[in-house]
């Protein structure tokens, strides 16, 4: 089979993919090898010396979280010297935004794949600002993710049970019709999977104060969806991994430190180079000279064709990560040259319903030295700190190179 | 002061007017002058020997819900012997969608309009299909609309007193840049009305399964919005009402009959012209022979210039009422040409967060023999039956000669 047959191949895999929200469960007892001492992070695995800041300050918040240390301190000191296990989330079916930490006890959303099966995991999203993802671990940013993980998740996990699931597959297609490029805006998405949720929720016998609360998290967060849809983008790309001889991309993924990338015909083998500093529009009191480096898994979302990729549908968002209207559309209309589909129910309005562009061929990311466009959420570079902007953000093409490469042997 | 200065004032009130969805009541105990053997209904006044199939359905629908009649027959012959007096709704602070019919005893939400004082209602929407306000009124319609009426609206009104009310002014400013006209495509609006009074009513002490389904009915409805929406606009267009000279449209509205208007300088009257049947896209089992003449005052959205008017914001729905995206920029590109405003807060993302067209100028209109853009729900031509599709509609013109020549006196 020839370079193009085999990228065809992959590609009507990832377009046949039916990604489903179908449960809420506790981390170490679904995802795959993972428990004990251990902690999952974003991007391809990385040890700590060479981990950024918010990376290690996510990794310090999960380890007091999970009572393995009583503070900070003592926290990085066990981190450093080896007392807990570090692992890629991707290894073991999850897909982490920003950090990506991923402690035995957190709760994670469950999505099942149905066209070929499989299930991939991601955990519940904190909202914006000081939040554990973004290298935060003050008491209140662990007593927040407590209350997330321990008291909203099982009320969403039953509200799954009693609806017989959400169809991610369907609600990523009307985000796109609504303003959303499902990556850094989600807010469309995110209040139809509230509309989902809610009335399941409101009947719950949980008390009062519990149900009104867990719909107020649930619908004051305007990116409550982004996990689950990276999860259903994993989902996707994995589908389209495995294809001897593909060029597609089948994973790209920061820790904040390096950048990887999978591609479909070289197995599991990661092609790494440096991450690069995201330009973008910073929170007021922060600058540009504060960003981390590139850093979490959702540029999955990327990889399976929206986020950046799908830019041109969300034409009001533009301003949050610093582009214009004008440029969301050139970003779209740049993806479909490194592209080699356009997915059939996945559509741009403003583009007359053009399918947005799915499917990276590493080749010719290689051959016109244009990578990926991608849209982020920018993590101020010291450990507790979190959030401080959104913008935007090239790969470096090394990665690229390295995997055609291998691929040519 | 001349014409145009007078377009000028009017117009920056209408900008400058702030309404807010501040509560649900019943209608007989808030609207002016209203309650007893009456009922309102959308559009210039008329009575029964000319009113269209479906206002006479949603009359015969609200005499057998006020309990007026025990039959459709015996109601029909009430409302045809006089024995209920009939009146606008625009008379009584009202907009109504389709028939726009108006009982004592329904709720109706309250909007309150803070730069310049004024309050403004709507019943609240029942969704789509076979429902009172497209004419039908069997028994399962009724009972829908009892149960909104008396179970789901004390629920909204107690939701919007504990938040201190929803700024339907931002809500549309929001709409906007999420793909709604905020007409016939109101989905991000409906779903960010759900976001704010869903916590409260998950926290209400009504029964259980009373939650559960308050939360489906208001989530399922994507045009749950509108009514609001509408008295807002009303609201908007009110604000610029009663300026000497100005030939501003404050109002656009139908009956099934008559298409009427109102403008700034010209006080009370009504000009009218016939209704015009909307040219549509229909639901399977219907077409456009049976679609009746123009009706609704949901027209008033585009009077206060959204709807059609903001139709480049919604390339997305252009097919639901018949168009294209290229059609649906087109439409507002041409809406500038017979408007003086642009709006400082209304903006269209793809067109470069330009400002609605607004203010209708009639002279404009009639210099360029250039009606207004409508969309528009379509009702069966026959009573008892319900919505058949969605359209696109343009007013008849002579209204708007006859209003210049009121005005030049």
């Amino acid at each position: 089979m020839d370079v193009d047959a085999a990228n065809r191949a992959a590609v009507e895999r990832m377009l046949a993919a039916r990604p489903r929200l179908v449960g809420v469960a506790r981390a170490d007892q679904v995802l795959p090898d993972f428990g004990g001492r251990m902690l999952l992070h974003a991007g391809p695995p990385i040890e700590w010396p060479r981990m950024s800041g918010p990376l290690r300050g996510a990794l310090i918040g999960a380890a007091l979280y999970e009572g393995w240390a009583s503070d900070p301190e003592g926290a990085g000191e066990l981190l450093a010297s080896g007392g807990v296990r570090f692992d890629a989330c991707h290894h073991h079916g999850a897909a982490g935004p920003m950090a990506g930490v991923v402690a035995p006890s957190f709760a994670v959303w469950v999505v099942e794949e149905s066209t070929f099966g499989g299930r991939c995991f991601s955990t519940l999203n904190e909202g914006s600002g000081k939040v554990l993802r973004f290298g935060a671990y003050a008491p209140e940013v662990l007593e927040r993710l407590r209350w997330l993980n321990e008291t909203l998740a099982p009320l969403l996990g039953a509200a799954l049970a009693a609806t017989g699931g959400f169809d991610l597959r369907a609600a990523i297609a009307e985000m796109l019709h609504r303003g959303d490029e499902g990556h850094c805006s989600s807010l469309a998405g995110s209040l139809m999977l509230l509309r989902h949720l809610a009335p399941a929720i409101a009947r719950a016998a949980a008390p009062s104060e519990t149900r009104g609360r867990a719909l107020e998290v649930l619908g004051g967060n305007w990116l409550a969806i982004l996990n689950p849809i990276m999860a259903a983008c994993k989902a996707i790309c994995d589908a389209g991994h495995g294809v001897a001889g593909s060029t597609l991309v089948t994973r790209l993924a920061r820790n904040g430190t390096d950048f990887g990338i999978r591609v479909s015909g070289a197995g599991e083998r990661w092609f790494t180079g440096p991450a690069q500093v995201p330009v973008g529009v910073f929170y007021e009191g922060f600058d540009q000279s504060q960003a981390n480096p590139d850093i979490g898994d959702s540029v999955i979302t990327e990889c399976a064709g929206i986020g950046a990729f799908a830019m041109a549908a969300a034409p009001a968002i533009a301003r949050l990560v610093g582009g214009t209207p004008a440029s969301a559309v050139q970003a779209t209309l740049d993806m479909y040259r490194i592209t080699v589909a356009e997915h059939p129910d996945f559509t741009i309005p403003g583009l007359g319903f053009r399918g947005t562009p799915t499917g990276i061929d590493a080749r010719r990311v290689v051959e016109l030295d244009l990578p990926p466009h991608v849209n982020t959420g920018i993590a101020h570079e010291e450990p507790g700190i979190g959030q401080i902007g959104f913008g935007l953000v090239r790969p470096p093409m090394q990665p690229f190179r390295e995997a055609l490469a291998a691929l040519a042997g």
